[in-house]
């Protein structure tokens, strides 16, 4: 049986800079009630920027959650009041210095929906122009330009272990391969 | 550059169910000292489990975090001293009432690796015996099998929005046209 849980009660545990924490009180279909743990996140975008020679652009930097250094396609955090697209723009440039003459939105979906709410919004950049990189303060990062045959053995050997990463080297494996 | 974080210090603001959160101080390669908001989670796995005809198993449940009926394949966190492939077997069982003969493991990814440690590990699940779901108290879920092409379609009409499911799928796909 499918029930949508109701509120009776929320307690917000942390108020933080990238994210909140927060414990919802909800009832059962059987009355009975139970708690929720549920990670408050604005959003972010990801984009999977091609290159006219069928490269992707990836970021690798250090991941103190998972204190591993990672590979990831460019990806920001929505800022108050910024349309995902703006988004896109502003994170491909200031990681990668790159700007796409063409940015299409792909898709979006829920990085781990069982206690938190983050949605990825994915966008395809093609038509890259190089510029300058100019991270955020605090950002230190790598840019890389993989061609789609060796991400793809990369991540066959379990080199890439991003999701957003994973399912933009999946879809853009597949647009190489229908264009 | 890349640089590793170091830990100057650590502080746990919330110990709770499912999840943990701290907040880390680094040391940036500057010397000036940052913040990261990282969010403690035991891990889980997912089945990609395929029946005989091509189909995948689902599960679609209410999930609270993101306020939605879900789309997902069968999935569920470690428990601890539990090694990832008896959760797989423990969860397709309690969640889908499908016993595998066969259980093989493909790879594993962080969900959200900018905050959090989640990983997941997927397994695939073939050789399907039907047996009845027994879910734990508390989840309301209902199984479905969707044919891969169904799924396909669904998946580009913007339908299925967890990530480790699009992932998921992508490989399914894959794999039933190499088979």
């Amino acid at each position: 049986m499918l029930y949508e849980e109701k509120t009776m009660k929320t307690e917000k545990v942390y108020d933080g800079k990238i994210l909140n924490l927060r414990i919802d009180t909800i009832e059962l279909p059987d009355k009975k009630y139970s708690k929720r743990e549920i990670v408050e996140h604005p959003g972010a975008v990801g984009i999977i920027a091609i290159t006219s020679d069928n490269s992707l652009v990836l970021v690798k930097q250090y991941r103190k959650a998972v204190e591993d250094f990672l590979y990831e396609i460019p990806a920001g955090k929505l800022e108050v009041n910024e349309e995902p697209k703006e988004t896109a723009i502003r994170e491909l440039s200031e990681e990668t210095g790159y700007n796409a003459e063409k940015l299409t939105y792909i898709s979006e979906f829920y990085t781990s929906p069982g206690y938190c709410d983050e949605k990825i919004h994915l966008f395809l950049a093609q038509g890259l122009i190089k510029g300058d990189p100019y991270p955020d303060s605090g950002e230190f990062i790598e840019t890389v330009e993989i061609p789609i045959d060796d991400l793809v053995k990369m991540l066959n050997r379990g080199e890439i272990v991003d999701s957003k990463t994973i399912i933009g080297i999946f879809i853009a494996k597949d647009l190489i391969k229908n264009s």
